[in-house]
Order: C-alpha cells, then structure tokens, then sequence
C-alpha cells in the first residue's frame, strides 16, 4: 500500500536522485517505476503512428518524423539535439496495384502489393502463365525455357515449427530478397511471392528487394498467404492459368533525409553509448511495431535517466536511423561520420523487433570478456522478464559499427507476434501494448546504465 | 530446408512413435511441432468465442459449451469422456446497467457494469452522494455517519509499477471481493469500483463479489478507468454530487451443469495427472483469454500426445471445470469426487492466465521433492521460453486437490496483457494470438510427458 501512495505521489512531482546513492537494484527498479507509472513511450507512438502515420524514406512523412523526433528530444532538454544529412533512395508505390488470376473464362480478383524497390509493370500490366517453387535452389535447377516469359511464384513458407520467428524469417527471405533477380535471369517477367509471414490472413506483406547488377530489373509483389494458397490450389488444378499484374511501383533520384541524434553528455570518458530503432517504415500500416516502437523507447530510454537524475560517465545516445528499410544509409552515414569525428563507440542497442513483451537482449561484436560482463549483470535483469542473453544478434542500423570494436546489442523482446504484422498494413498503433512498450524502454535505460556505470573492461 | 519438407510432409500425414525409441528432447520437439503445425487449440477457441459465445455458470452457452468440449473429445478418440454433475450458481445480469453523474443541472451519462452475484437496484434505481475511497481500511476508519445512504466509491487502482500484473491484480482485487459488505455495513446504499485492470479505456471489468452473511446486500458497479477517472476529477471540484445506479441483476436458484472430462488411460500406474480450465467466464467479450484458452489447451495437449502415439503411464486427463468464476463449484466437486472415487492425483495442471506467450510454470503444493524435480526438467524447456519456475501458485480449480497432497501447477504465460481485457467486453477471440496459444498447449503436453515419464518421486 505505501509503495502505491508513492507511485501516487511520482505520477505529480519532479524528483532528482544520484544514482550513487542508491543500489543497482534500487535503481534500475526506479526506471520501472518511472517507465511504468509516467512513460512516455506509448504517447510518443501514438504521435509518430496516428498523427504522421508510415514513414518511407524520401517521404514527408518521413521529414515529419525527423522534425517530431528533434522537437521532442529539445523539448526534454536533452544536452544536444541535432540532425545527421544522409541521402535515401526514394522509392514510390504509385497507385494500388491490380492482380488477377485468369482461371478459365474466370477472373478472380487478389490484393498484390508491391516488393520495396520494384520497378513497376505500368499500363497493361504483364498477363502470363506461373511456375510455382519453393526455392531459390529449385528455381535454378530448373530448364530456361520453362521459366522464360512466365510469372515465377515463391511458395515456401516460414516454418512454422521454428521457436524463434526470426530464424524463420532468415529462411525464407531469401525468396523475396534475391528471387526477382534470379528469376529475371532465367528469363521471368515478373515474380510473386507468399508473403513471409506467420499470419494466416488477407495483409500481403512488403520488404526490400534487391536487384542484381547482372540480371533485367523485373516487377515483383507479394501476395498475403490467402491468395498465395488459394493461387497454390488453382495451379494444381491448371498449370496454365494466367496471372495479371499491374503495378506502378518506381525508384525516383535520392533524396535528402536525416538521422535523428539526442545526446546527455557524460561527465568521465568520451566514448559513447547509444541506443536507436530507425525512423522510416513501410509506407503501408503505421509502421508502429517496425519500428516506432524502438524509436520511441531510445527516446524514452534517455528521458529516463535524465528524469531520475542519473548523471552519465560516457556519453549517451538516442539516435533514430534513416532507411533501414530500403537501404540502410542512415547507419551506415552514422558510422561513417564516427570514424570522421572520431567518437569512439562503447556500445551500441538497437531495438528493431517490435515492442512486445521483454525477454533479454542478443549481442554481437566486441570483446567476447565484453558480452561475459553483461550476463553478469542477468541477476539485476531477471525479474523484469529478461534472461535471454545468449542469443547472436545486433540490429541493421548499428551493424557498421562493428569496425570501431563496438560492442552490438539488440533488445529482445518476444518474437511470437512479430511477423504477423511486419512490412504490412496490419503494423498499426492498435497492435501495440502499453505496458509491453514502455517496459522495452525500461530494459533498455537499464543495460545502458549498467553500460555506463561499469563500462566492459 | 529438409526439416520444411518434413514439415510440410507432417501436414498431411498421420504418423506414429513411439517415445520410447527418442530422448526427451526429440520427443518434445515433436509435441511443439505438432502444436505448431497441426495445432487445433485456436480452432476449438475460435469455436468457443464465436459460435457459442460468453459462457456464465447456468446460461444456455454454458450448456453448449459442455456438449461441444464433450463432442469435440469424443471426436478425438480419447479412451473416455465423460461429464460430471455439478450445481452451479445462477447469476444473471438482466438488462443493460444504467449510470449518471448529476452534477449540477447536468447528467453525464456513464457504463457502468454489475459486478457478479450483485443485486439489482431495482427499476427506481438508487440516487446518492459518493463517498470516494482508496481502501477498506481507509472506510473501516470513517465515521459510519459519513457513509449512511451514500454511495461507496472504491477508486485505488492496480500499482501499475509492479512488474507481474497478478500480483497487482492480487493487492487491488480485495476493493471487488468485499468492498460490498463492507461498505454495506456502515450503511452505505451502494457500491462503485475503479475496475481491477491494466488498461487505460471505456471497457467496465466485472468479477466476483463475496456478500458477507453479517451485512446487508448492496448493489455493486464496476466503472471503466475513463468513468472512474472522470468521477473522480468531478468530485473533487463537487463532493456533493450524485450517482444515478440502475441495474436488474440477480442470484436465480442454483442450476444443474456439468464439468467435462476426458481420459487417455495409463498403462503403469492407477494415478491421475491432469491439465484443465474453466469452461464458464463471465458474460460480456468472449471469455477467450479467461478461460477459453485454458480449457483448448488441455484438451489440444492430450491430441498431442495420443497423435505422436505416446503411450502414458499414468491416467491423463484433460478436465473443462465449470463455474470457476462466480462460484468454484466445479472444481470442489471434482475433488469431492476424486476422494469418494479413490483417484489419487499425482499433479495437477491448470492454465487460467489466459493464452499470451509462454514464460514457465509455478508451483504450489506437493512435496518440496517433488517440486525440485520438476525444476530439474528446465533444460529441456528453456528454449520454448520457459525459464520462469520459481514463482508460487496453481490454479483455484484445482486448489481443492491440495489435501491429497497433489502438485498444482500453474501454466505461466506472459501477464502483462491480460488484465487489459480481464473479464471484460474486450476479452475477444481477437485479441488471442495463435502461435502465443498453440505455443501454450505445447509447454502442457511437454509437462505432462514429463510428469507422466519420470513420476515425483
């Protein structure tokens, strides 16, 4: 009872407390305290999903999202607030994309959606018979000829039975990732793939495709699992039936965008600490869980330790990346300008899995005595769900750090959601759980003041 | 790839092993594939949710719900399926509750919800001034004067900053419970509750209420966090406004249901280990999380097992209890039943924490032995994301066993969502995630195999 009469009395008062006075558990259960009774995490979201909704690269939206992020970060009085150029593809969906199966004297109407960075198929569409395969290995076995001006379809699902739906997911991306240019090889005109997802429902889902530099850029879509089974079906009923495409999807010249940086100064070594999710999204959706979320929580992270009076050693970060989605420039630019401004990286958290439940954090890079100390650290994390910490793993964004000796460490939330609403129009704020959200902000304020304060030596 | 094949292969096939021939950690790698690939338990909800729909103790849906668990095991081909007699409290809500605030010349139209077991206000309804409190120990110090004739208002919400939500749930839920006869007591004519939930929205969460036999009975409310919220800024600019209550529930004479029980008999040994739910929930939603999930769980874990052809050496049973919520008659009639039958229960399991992402089981009960056993079982279970064994706990159905000297376990899913939607219009198939439940199903069955396995001793 008293404890609630005080968390009464937090939710209206300022306070200040020097970390040093209190215990590692004392104050790591205060940025619960704080996260829980007044974050801020969930409010943020809601801005960046309902107010400026998904957040492609090159888009307004996406300079909106760079200006509300700044703002919000001066607004918190963060030490230093400031915005990084980079420039981004831009690529563009153009109008909503057409698909049919023609079936007979039968057309039946799907719900295509464009694979980012397609090229489109333009007026007319392209009308062909399908070759379905389940792999990249199957397709390239396979005889020219009977791929030659035909639509490829990717069939092969996520496994289902795999625990951790990443590793799921890094098996079957290939699919979406190289199967145009391999298919384009052989001939194809376009390729449609099932989405990889772990939905079982009518959400096609996108993500980035990457053209090679030797094969015809050709259009590819991908179909949400319903119309993938239902074409499934069909073809073993005919082979020959005939798919239309239409698309308008293109790739403009690159445009200029930011990354997003909020600083708190240390006051005992140079080195940085950072944690980061990256701004732009999918342009379908809110891009809430993919990747608002971790956003939101760097930002949090920070107002946290701020709040609580916490005054850092190494200087701390939260730093929004600019197009992960399509081309990773903001992380890359982000290292780039390190190495330039000679800011040496301790440590970098990235949170890019969505803002679900805690279960730990995976860490890459660095030292290997470096990721032994931070599982000394599990018994001070434990009761607030995390004790996965022996998973490999950082995150995209942070990825070019690597280089600088940086110790890499993504937050783990659980993945059982994740790929229903990833990259689709289903990634929306309504999806999102307060308390799952703001308690990814707590862990993550948490592991960097225990970054902070004990470094990795 | 070939484990997908394999996979896909399991989709159309029916197979058979036999468990002795694989280590333990083969064999439950195939329950959790089986779960993952085949799994029924969101089906059976789906069923439950959408076409039977709420299932309060007595009600119509109740009933169908026992023929449809008792055809569905039937079905199943489990060795024995049965029901079991057993009277349940007959509570009904009557028409639509009705709620104002009358401040001034103004009425502010609120949604008020009957708490379970409440009575009824009557056509008239009852109008009063409020009385707002944080505790039943704040009101038991109030001069009984200051409570005569009003309306009692229990505002102390669940500590949000406490990590596992049951325990906050634990310290907020004694408001519900007793705060009736309590305030009945002093003379009050009515009682409002802040509802015991997470969630910050407009969805009333009711629940048990206990009538003391030394009070009067007074009607009991529960508001949603924005009714409560808005009642309680208003009072404090007005402490003499009213409260306008008008509900029709009411305690009919006790009707006949059933709990459902299904059994893959044991080859070694006459003792029982059992898994269930509670079929009944209260009115409004679904009851999808609360008890739905638990109840497909059990019986998807017992297909499971008889599926791979796993051959038990004790008694398994899967067991739907009825009247959980408002009543507990179900499971003190299974007890009762165990002792005049002479079943004696080696461990009993229950899942009523609704159907969120696995974290581990607790315990209560049994010998300290036989707990540490079970605790000795974690290697093979981490990887499903099962760490979490060491909070206390079982289940209120399968509490009355506890005198055979049973183990009562608890099936332990993630907690933080769950009291957003806690015996409210909100707790919907919807808000169930298939591979989070199917997931749940797995962890039972591996349980049970372990427990049916290796035994206690």
């Amino acid at each position: 009872m008293k404890k609630l009469y005080l968390i009464m009395l937090l939710m209206f008062c300022s306070y200040s407390i020097i970390a040093q006075e209190v215990s590692d558990e004392e104050f790591i259960s205060k940025i619960y305290d704080e996260a829980l009774v007044n974050g801020q995490s969930y409010k943020m979201l809601e801005y960046l999903c309902l107010r400026i909704g998904p957040r492609l690269s090159g888009s307004e939206e996406a300079a909106e999202a760079v200006a509300y992020t700044k703002a919000k970060m001066d607004s918190l009085k963060f030490d230093n607030v400031f915005l990084q150029e980079v420039m981004v593809p831009h690529w563009v969906r153009g109008p909503k994309e057409k698909g049919f199966i023609i079936f007979g004297n039968e057309k039946i109407e799907l719900n295509p959606l464009s694979l980012g960075n397609s090229i489109g198929t333009g007026k007319g569409g392209i009308t062909a018979p399908v070759v379905m395969v389940y792999s990249l290995d199957e397709l390239e076995e396979m005889n020219d000829k009977n791929i030659k001006d035909k639509i490829v379809f990717f069939n092969r699902p996520m496994d289902p039975s795999t625990i951790e739906t990443f590793k799921a997911y890094g098996k079957a991306v290939d699919q979406r990732v190289a199967g145009p240019s391999s298919a384009a090889r052989k001939g194809a005109l376009a390729v449609v793939i099932r989405s990889v997802t772990t939905a079982h429902d009518d959400h096609p889902h996108t993500g980035t495709l990457r053209y090679a530099d030797n094969a015809p850029k050709i259009p590819a879509l991908a179909f949400s699992i319903q119309d993938a089974d239902l074409l499934t079906s069909l073809l073993l009923k005919n082979k020959d039936l005939n798919l239309y495409l239409e698309n308008y999807a293109e790739m403009k010249p690159d445009a200029l965008s930011h990354n997003v940086i909020g600083e708190l100064r240390g006051t005992e070594s140079e080195d940085y600490i950072i944690a980061g999710g990256h701004l732009d999204s999918w342009d379908v959706g809110h891009g809430a869980h993919d990747d608002g979320a971790g956003c939101v929580q760097a930002i949090e992270a920070l107002r946290i330790l701020k709040k609580l009076g916490y005054e850092p050693r190494h200087n701390l970060r939260a730093v929004m990346f600019m197009n992960e989605e399509n081309g990773l420039r903001g992380g890359i630019e982000y290292a780039a300008q390190a190495i330039k401004k000679n800011e040496h990286h301790l440590a970098a958290i990235e949170s890019d899995r969505g803002g679900f439940t805690p279960r730990g954090f995976t860490m890459t890079g660095g030292e290997e005595a470096a990721r032994e100390k931070v599982k000394t650290w599990k018994p001070l994390l434990e009761k607030y769900g995390l004790k996965d910490f022996d998973q490999a793993g950082g995150g995209a964004d942070i990825g070019p750090l690597r280089p600088q000796g940086t110790l890499l460490m993504g937050y783990l939330p659980d993945s059982q959601r994740y790929f229903d609403y990833h990259h689709a129009g289903n990634d929306t704020f309504d999806k999102v759980n307060r308390r799952e959200l703001e308690l990814g902000a707590a862990a993550i304020a948490s592991m960097i003041y225990l970054l902070d304060k004990y470094g990795l030596e």
